[in-house]
């Protein structure tokens, strides 16, 4: 795979540029989006019209979409990127007793594979924050988003080439055929580590087949628990905030776990409202006997993202039953108590084996932006290298600098 | 695979223990280790016993024998980890204009699973590590060592029993059959990370069939390079000390590169020298013009990692062949450069990609007790958590605590 060299290549390139060239050709890269964006609309404008013939659903063609207003969004995230503080660079310096002096150094990561599905200012978002970071990317979008992707990456490419970097630290792998990214996955000499930005069934695909490290983000079975001791209102608020405000995304919540002892008090209301926001209800058996609305919930549910306006519900015995439930069939991503009790609110922070823990807080705070990270590249839910939302500093690593005078070991 | 579910739950009860018990355990550990040394010295010999009959390595019966000496350092090392500060429970704060209070804390990985080969004293040292950092371990060593390593997790679990941690916080893998490991691989529900020590085979088989993440450890084919201005008396003590002192272990120079324009004055002393101490000379062809004793090297040397006596020369010329050939051939270990000149300093220092790039000093520095740290779990060659050796921090992730009072996303 010739691109996959062509991106280490560039990498050393770009990994040892300045700030001032790397918010060079994020500006220029800007401009290249203002100059060339009838281009990119009519090259969306195909791919929407294809996706239409193919009979995508609608939900996924507002994804695929670009209108003015949201190329207009990607360019501000290029000048955001210029404004934020360079990842590379920093680092700590430890003196040794025999004479040396190791510098710790932040560097970027290499090559960056990213795989990502139907949204084509993905492309943009990801290169932008690559090559802020000193990283060379490849790019795999979805095929539904081909011309659009195409276009983008063009533009991008003629920014960078303004600049002087060179132009494969930005690539697109156009052919969107599955044997091509099997091949992507083994080239473990040239690229660093592959993100896969996606549904499940994407991000499994990429575990199971990627032999170079990967960054797993963004599958969210969020929680809500609201507790004995919990301020109901305020439950309320979280719960409707959490579920509704924009079930598409991963921090949006998906479970709803209720202290058995204020169930009753709770669940009439709070279910009803969200209800009457077209929320489905699935409920456990003890839900439906308190509400009966409640559709039967399935085993398989508790484990399940719906990513949709369904909620499941579950009453439980004890704040220890949540957090069994939460570290059993979570996946790691954002979870929620709403309680009073300040131990209540200790034990639920200390047991669940998650990114982001909250107490009284909606889970849709999970986010780069709002945790003031600037951008984001996407949200780990694994433990290894980064967890929790990714920004900048998530896309480099560290390097030992050694500064001697000839030592020798003994 | 029931061990890694009942590490999983041991895990949560670590992690949630205090450094006093777990620095308890840790001396308990000690002392369980010194009253059971005579029965751990009677295992060993088994294993060693069964070693010769089964023909193995000189080198590898070496590394397999268990002395009073090697327990007594395993006992040290627990108490070594005592001394450490906890690398649990530290991190940042950051307040939100919205009121939200995220606490960004280090937190344990959870289970770690750690696969190795003949030497038994990685199962006390990798289980200490383990513990202080507060992470449940399920121990995989290799066939050779298996009564050794059941008699000293014996010992660890009596100590961590009396502790009152759970003694699944210890767990060793007594079959050693090369399916249990396949399966092994798959328990992403309950195995965080996979950490290989060992050789090249080794890593390579769990890189490219676990389905958990790993770190890559200690594969080592690092370079010095002797530049055109290099202080040639130190050049030659750093060669020697880099090749002769431990050449077994992955920190030890494997290759020689030497600028064109000073080989004829550096290259035939320094091999001679290299040659009386037993090393085997491989060199290229102009090397060979300039030293005749060396035999000629063949292509599939140059990524080799040879862990001998033995060194493979290079005349290039110029830096920057250097550094190309570094980082086509190198391991992203350890790689230097002997040089008086300021500029090449700085290139070699910013163009090779690897986790410790020296300058006039030996690559033997490349360990945790040189790098200041305490205590070493290996070192890893990937980019991703970890670069370089690791220490206790390396051991952990973090987790975001988000303190509320009834925020909702707009």
């Amino acid at each position: 795979m010739d691109i996959a060299k062509k991106a280490k290549e560039a990498s050393y390139k770009i990994a040892l540029s300045s700030t001032t060239v790397k918010n060079d050709a994020l500006t220029y890269m800007a401009q290249a989006l203002e100059d060339m964006k009838d281009d990119i609309i009519s090259a969306n404008q195909e791919d929407v019209s294809n996706a239409r013939k193919n009979g995508l659903k609608e939900a996924l063609i507002e994804r695929l979409t670009l209108t003015e207003q949201r190329i207009s969004g990607m360019i501000e995230g290029f000048l955001t990127l210029v404004d934020l503080p360079d990842p590379v660079g920093g680092g700590t310096i430890i003196k040794r007793p025999n004479g040396l002096t190791l510098l710790k150094e932040r560097v970027p990561l290499g090559v960056i594979g990213i795989i990502y599905e139907s949204r084509p200012n993905v492309t943009s978002d990801a290169a932008g924050l690559c090559i802020k970071s000193g990283n060379a990317v490849i790019l795999r979008g979805g095929s539904e988003a081909i011309n659009s992707n195409k276009a983008i990456v063009k533009a991008l490419c003629s920014g960078l080439k303004r600049s002087g970097l060179p132009e494969s630290c930005i690539q697109l792998i156009e052919d969107t055929d599955r044997e091509r990214i099997q091949e992507l996955f083994k080239m473990r000499d040239y690229v660093d580590v592959i993100i896969p930005r996606g549904g499940g069934a994407l991000i499994k695909n990429v575990v199971e087949n990627s032999k170079i490290p990967v960054i797993e983000t963004g599958e969210g079975n969020c929680h809500i628990y609201v507790d004995e001791f919990a301020d109901l209102p305020m439950a309320e608020k979280i719960l409707i905030n959490a579920k509704t405000s924009r079930p598409s995304v991963c921090n949006a919540a998906e479970k709803l776990l209720v202290h058995e002892k204020i169930a009753k008090d709770f669940l009439p209301d709070a279910l009803l409202k969200l209800q009457k926001l077209g929320v489905e209800i699935r409920g456990c058996e003890r839900t439906r006997k308190i509400y009966p609305n409640a559709i039967p919930i399935k085993d398989e549910d508790w484990p399940m993202e719906y990513l949709d306006f369904i909620i499941g519900v579950k009453v439980v015995d004890s704040i220890d039953e949540a957090i069994e439930h939460i570290n059993r069939f979570g996946t790691r991503h954002s979870e929620a108590i709403v309680t009073k009790d300040y131990e209540r609110a200790n034990k639920f922070l200390a047991g669940v084996d998650a990114a982001c823990v909250y107490v009284n807080a909606s889970t849709r705070f999970t986010d780069g932006g709002e945790f003031g990270m600037g951008a984001e590249i996407g949200i780990s839910t694994q433990k290894l290298h980064a967890r929790g939302p990714m920004g900048l500093e998530e896309l480099t690593t560290t390097k030992y600098l050694i500064l001697g005078n000839g030592q020798i070991r003994e």
